[in-house]
């Protein structure tokens, strides 16, 4: 049902029932290790190409999330997801090996909630009894296609941020009534914001307005309080995005702690690991979110979460045709009910 | 409505309440220029880069969707487009001009039904009163990223295909009750078919398994025969997979007549133009459906049609990288009811 102007009210609480979350060698040494189902130690995972170990990762996360529950791949109506690469090819391949009907979908880092808030809402009308939605990014895939070949050891900014290796995969489910599983309970779709920052090397700086419109646009059409949710997280904002976001929201009237506000990029890597301003790509708020977080919340640290994930939409070539940076956010409530039993 | 494995209905009957559709200069010199609401006489289209006048393809045929019936963008929750170029510049670009809150959408040439039938499940379960839905392609822009620049005047096997410059968008919206006016009925999500066909120059051949794929799933699932639409329309399979496809569903055991089948890419350009096998692109099904095929069905030559759009799942990487190409299809039904008034 539709909410205000942009979001969306899933009333039949269509459940995450499983999730699946792969990585590399760099977020095996990160700070979120032991919330993944698999890690690599080298970033090729016995491919040939960074492509291809790319699309293991999204394979790998699919596979784990669907054995937890004993489910078929056979049994999943739809798979929804996308990565950065040129074309999806990552996405693309792996949908071939999955065989699955499968919507390729693009926001670049917002994917992994364009997935969740659509497969959420298709869910929630009985459109699909079973959907795996995900999104996945490969650090030297990114770097070779978006930068340099890292092989070429290009300098880069305190504003850069670092690309996750990883895939992070939902299995959206009907509510069949288990308690305790975290279930979507909204969802708010971003428009593209545009403040003319040009700096490929500052995209959470860039970002920043995105996030803070979709969040206000969020509250503005649910008519909550940001004290409504235990945590809002954003998707790879890094240290400079993120500071920012957060001085537009308070800027706008919206009373949010600073301890409620978090974001993906700066949770997932040690302090200690040189990722300048923190971590990026479309796999980042999809490990953090169907990793770390919801193991919180099954915890019981948290009970309801707005889960913000900001897209960069650049590309070489609107850098290389002095565009600025168009940017997008979608954001998606998480919740668990009846506690842990 | 879940109807078999991957199909959906649309009981509330979503309405394609006005249509846009822009083109380039072959287009204008072809079959169907009458069905066009702008034209252009060049490529560049008082841009810079083809990039550009290729955004600029969309924002016009989403204005011109929205001034038929007097619609404000501020009235429409959400754009959902797609178009082949990397990162979706050019739909990301025209998001960005519009202020619409905005899904980006990959298939390949299947974007346009991808689209139309996500967009027709949000306005049937009330997720959006108005929802603008489209995909386009530009040649040149597309020829320079995939191929060669035109300008090095490459030679091409009779299996290739004309890339279609331009832009379809459908204004999709609640049923009013108004008659005459098509609705969306039904669609079927492809899932990506692979027969190991690796000629970038015969991306009709490799897609044909796709399309007669969703073809069979869509009357599986739907339990209708093929004689229930007036016509089933491919999206851009050309001379020589609209033939395959057409043997594939003989060979299964559908009962299609061979002049119940058509192709978009064999309608939209003259026998004497120079396009080798047909139009190709993700503009092609959209613009001879939001263009010709509408206004067949609204003269009453038509009630029932099925729209299959393919999309060629490939990527320069791809190819260097000696993969094959993946292929996906989505089909989406439209009718018109109570007939013209």
């Amino acid at each position: 049902m539709l909410q205000g102007h942009q979001s969306w009210i899933f009333a039949n609480r269509p459940m995450i029932k499983a999730t699946g979350v792969s990585g590399g060698p760099f977020e095996a040494n990160g700070n979120l290790a032991n919330e993944f189902d698999l890690l690599h130690e080298d970033l090729w995972m016995g491919e040939e190409t960074y492509e291809k170990a790319h699309r293991v990762l999204l394979e790998e996360a699919m596979h784990a999330a669907l054995s937890k529950v004993d489910c078929q791949k056979e049994e999943v109506q739809f798979m929804m997801a996308g990565d950065l690469i040129n074309q999806l090819t990552p996405s693309n391949l792996a949908a071939r090996t999955m065989q699955i009907p499968f919507m390729g979908l693009y926001g670049a880092c917002s994917t992994s909630m364009e997935s969740l808030a659509l497969a959420s809402f298709i869910v929630n009308y009985q459109g699909a009894k079973r959907i795996l939605s995900g999104a996945s990014s490969h650090n030297a895939a990114v770097e070779k296609q978006f930068r340099y070949p890292t092989e070429y050891g290009g300098q880069k900014p305190p504003t850069a941020q670092w690309t996750v290796t990883g895939a992070g995969v939902a299995l959206v489910c009907e509510n069949d009534g288990t308690k305790g599983v975290p279930v979507t309970t909204s969802a708010t779709i971003g428009k593209v914001v545009d403040m003319g920052i040009t700096d490929p090397f500052n995209m959470g700086g860039a970002m920043a307005p995105a996030a803070a419109d979709t969040i206000i646009a969020h509250f503005r059409d649910r008519q909550i309080e940001p004290s409504y949710y235990d945590l809002i997280v954003t998707g790879d904002l890094g240290r400079i995005g993120q500071k920012a976001t957060y001085e537009l929201l308070i800027n706008s009237g919206l009373k949010i702690n600073s301890n409620q506000f978090k974001d993906c990029g700066l949770l997932i890597y040690k302090d200690n690991q040189p990722v300048q301003s923190g971590g990026s790509g479309a796999g980042c708020s999809a490990t953090v979110l169907y990793g770390h977080l919801l193991n919180q919340m099954k915890k019981g640290i948290y009970s309801k979460i707005l889960v913000v994930a900001t897209g960069a939409l650049l590309s070489p070539l609107t850098f290389q045709q002095d565009e600025s940076i168009p940017c997008i956010a979608h954001a998606v409530a998480i919740e668990t009910e009846g506690g842990m039993e």
